[in-house]
């Protein structure tokens, strides 16, 4: 039995991938496409610039594209992927939980919601429950989650791994790459030979969300973890993949071969999405790189590396594709996740 | 009256830019180049795979390369800058300077030496003294002047700029040039659509150079600056210009506002190849970027953006471009001082 | 005395070029910028995102951009330079010159109309007559000039240079860099590690604009060319340079060595932008590359190299800077030309 | 039963993507590695910079490199497969096939030679059959066997396709991925915003190899079809994959879609590594494109698109993944071939 599955904003970079992903997925199957109302009525293959580096699905070529609201996606769809721009989603995710559907979300809008679970699975599977008290607020048969931003999915595991030793202060940079931003979102002529030392909103994402992310759940609402982050973000010329620099002080010592130690035996988790080990851990001091590194466990791998003693606690490099771990295949593990878990 | 000067090293990327800067120089003349033994006797032009972006200058293509060596550079050249490879410097500049030349050099050979004058001229040009120390240790007729590391030398003037405020702790990460590991030193298959999180002992130059910069001389011994650093370097697919995030922490409160206006108002100095101002301050947050800000000032300008109250002291960017203010003009500066100062 | 110029679309890249090489011309005087009605109004600082490798000049900055209508442009304003979108430029070109404006385009809008001259000066400025006709026909007081496209103006005077050999077939195979398309033409996610072989309606621009250019004019109207030409266009991940692969079969032999010479001694021109040497000849085979070659004659010069006998006839390579000598310097050197001519 | 393989060359580009294709492959088992003098007698682990996209496979990280000589290659190996560098590949291939292995070369040495077969299996596989002359010339026990060069690869199946129509003439240019010129062959300073019209010997590759591709082997010699070919090569920034712009003049009338009929229904040839199509033929006009297309059918599809009436014949553009279908897969296969046919 397959669980029917629709996308909204299926033809932008990451609705491409959800579709790569989700077509050999053995649970789900694709029922429904969503676009804006300019692509509604079309073939998905008309209005779609495919640009993933598989061929489009010859049955998802030929559907038919609906329009983003409740009325144009069928009924018997359970369970629909978002990655709608986030002023979209804002504005009609809503309405898709109100309509009974379970919404699997990529997109920024309510990740910080009190109610609204925010989850990488191997992190905190815990804070799925927080579904009861959503249900019970919002009145909605259907429900709502979210997966973070792409640049916090990609450092988070490794801070998971060690939070037995007390985490305190984290200074995070990040390389990321293009397609973060979507598929027209940085041209050739700002990103050849050069480098871009900002990108609007994303630090505050980093700083805010892995603190919700690694905080509790009582069964009532989530306490965030009080550890302190600083993050700096740059854009890169790389494709995929986006790779980050972590400083970070612990209350308890914390050697470099500790902190390998433990991110290497960080628990996998039985999801059919989630790579065993879910934490790469290389000995080379110049990896992980992107473009060697990104594709580890089909893409949903983080990979960490270089770790050293600095001048404040530890030091190290992380990794993580961030169209599919950070994003496609985010929702996706949280759609299994949510399989699993009696929600669909 | 102008001073004829050498380059040791004069075919390597920095060799070709020290050409560059000093055949249009008004105080100085391009009397002697030297190469590896296997150049020995051959014309530049032959040599020399010339890569900078203006035509080579006539008469040095034409002149005969030497060995790297002191009988082989004429006895009325004064000054010689130096980018040979550090081994090679390590090795050959001190029977320069026992043959009584005055060495400008960018090896990074015996840079943190305790009589060894480590100068960036608009940070620290009164370090210079130390060359008395020098030549009485050392009874050189001649002396021995380095300039910092290309990514020491991008972040320092702007911590420069905030002693008054305490320095206490800093961070960095870099996102460095190919070119600052030579002509052929990064392949392409390295780079291309990829990040390297990792440079051979740079960190530790960005660690212990910038304290060495900010100490203190008393006439007698170097006092290094007590703030504590922390650096993270990374290679990028950008051919010029090392663009930096840095994070302070200052024992006096410093916001945004102030640190600009410090760094925006930092004195410039009255040598010909020092910038006025120094430090670009730039109000955008995306700034500055390598492409469009490494040739302000002649490459030889130092620029700033993004300054912001971060969740750890002050966080901004800067940027320098590596092989002119980081390597090849930051000897030339350097010999611009020791003119100025009577040492030639 | 200078000419108060006018410059219509002066916010896209080849306005910002246009910029750059009038503010500092000695005969023109910036007096006018227009834009489209979202930016009328406004100053120039705040509605361009300059992105050339100068600062903005500061008069320029301060100015008012108008509308793109006649009645916004001041009526001493004597020459107006275009670089709007095509579609546009057809729309308003023409209204300008009725209103008695002379206009020098880049626009690609009618440069094979039979009356518009389409001029490279150091090629063809015995067609700038034809205005004449124009003048008669249209009954406007103003004019309008055309420059070629990018990828013409690279090969056109290199085989101006062999006219008199007998230019029979030729083959061209073009690699374009991602300003050719404006500043947001090409995404980076479409470049970095790829090429793109089709530029759409590229190659017939270089199939007949060539011949137009290489054509006679007899006082009353322009036979074309009757040499038969081949184009292949692809864009590839360089910010600036159009670099070219040509075949070239005459009636007469034709040697390398005869080539190059003939376009190492191609006549200079006695106007301010036009270089001398117009065509750079290199004997390297490796030889012109877009980096290192595209800024000759301060980016108004043709590079030529790598000539050899082909199995069809000659063989060699070119290159030009697409955005300076193929469109903004290209209408400022035209601009030159009307103002010696005596059309303004 | 597998076969007995081992690699001449094993630690370069290609040698590594030649370990990628064998590990997995169900015929054939490495038994053997060789690599330089330096190399011998280590762990290939230790010694190969391993560079390709999927991890080093374990058992043989542990094998042990032998030194590129008959010795030191156990005996119950019957097939090698050579990515040695041309001049050591011309100095020891003989003694291999003097001892009596059969070796399937991907090094440029004696290609053209009279008596070594140069093929492409699926066009001109009963070249293979020239073995006989070479043993009965040569005396050997083993054999050679040679594929062409990447750039050649690329366009001659597409040309292989249209032969019935009379090929007559051809223009080609390339733009070749850094990745043909092996992992250090191209600086990252010489590529990034560059492109390099030149590369040393490739072009009589692709001219003087296509024309013995296509020619006729009578059981005794090989006839070189009496197509005229020229090509221009240029190296881009892509990592992998060559696109090619063709232009081909015919005997008989060929328009764009019998081009294309021809080339999607161009023979698929039953062994394993050649794909079904072999040609993938593409209505658009921009496509193929290296990175989105060189992995069509595991990297051995060879894709066209773009055909046109051109001034002169047929046009159209190609690609092939230089290291797969152009260099390692291509020696694969004609391993595959040599299997097939009683050779091992």
């Amino acid at each position: 039995m397959t669980v029917r599955v629709g996308i909204l904003g299926a033809t932008g970079a990451v609705g491409q991938r959800l579709i790569q992903l989700l077509e050999p997925h053995p649970d789900f199957e694709i029922a429904a496409l969503t676009a804006s109302d300019a692509s509604a009525g079309e073939a998905y293959r008309d209005v779609a610039k495919w640009r993933v580096d598989t061929p489009i699905p010859d049955a998802v070529a030929e559907m038919t594209v609906g329009a983003t609201e409740p009325d144009a996606v069928p009924n018997d769809v359970d369970l629909l992927f978002s990655s709608l721009p986030s002023s979209v989603g804002a504005a009609v995710e809503p309405d898709f939980c109100e309509a009974g559907y379970v919404v699997s979300s990529n997109s920024s809008n309510s990740r910080m919601a009190a109610d609204v679970p925010l989850i990488i699975p191997e992190v905190n599977a815990d804070h799925l429950d927080v579904l009861e008290v959503q249900r019970d607020d919002r009145g909605w048969d259907g429900a709502l989650v979210k997966n973070p931003n792409c640049s916090t999915i990609t450092f988070v595991p490794t801070l998971a791994a060690l939070t037995e030793y007390g985490l305190e202060r984290v200074h995070v940079a990040t390389l990321q790459a293009v397609s973060g931003a979507g598929y027209d979102g940085v041209t050739s002529m700002e990103i050849i030979d050069n480098a871009i030392p900002h990108i609007g909103g994303e630090e505050d994402k980093l700083e805010t969300e892995s603190k919700r992310l690694l905080g509790t759940f009582d069964g009532a609402e989530i306490t965030q973890h009080e550890m302190e982050v600083a993050a700096s973000c740059n854009r890169i010329a790389t494709l995929d993949g986006h790779l980050e620099n972590v400083w970070v002080e612990t209350d308890e010592d914390l050697s470099p071969e500790a902190a390998k130690a433990a991110m290497a035996d960080y628990p996998a988790l039985d999801l059919r999405s989630s790579p065993d080990p879910l934490i790469h851990v290389f000995d080379d001091l110049d990896r992980p790189q992107p473009r060697l590194d990104r594709t580890l466990g089909d893409g949903m791998a983080v990979s960490a590396g270089g770790h050293r003693e600095s001048t404040f606690g530890l030091q190290y490099n992380c990794l993580s594709h961030n169209t599919i771990r950070g994003a496609a295949g985010a929702s996706v593990l949280n759609g299994e996740l949510l399989l699993e878990n009696g929600y669909l």
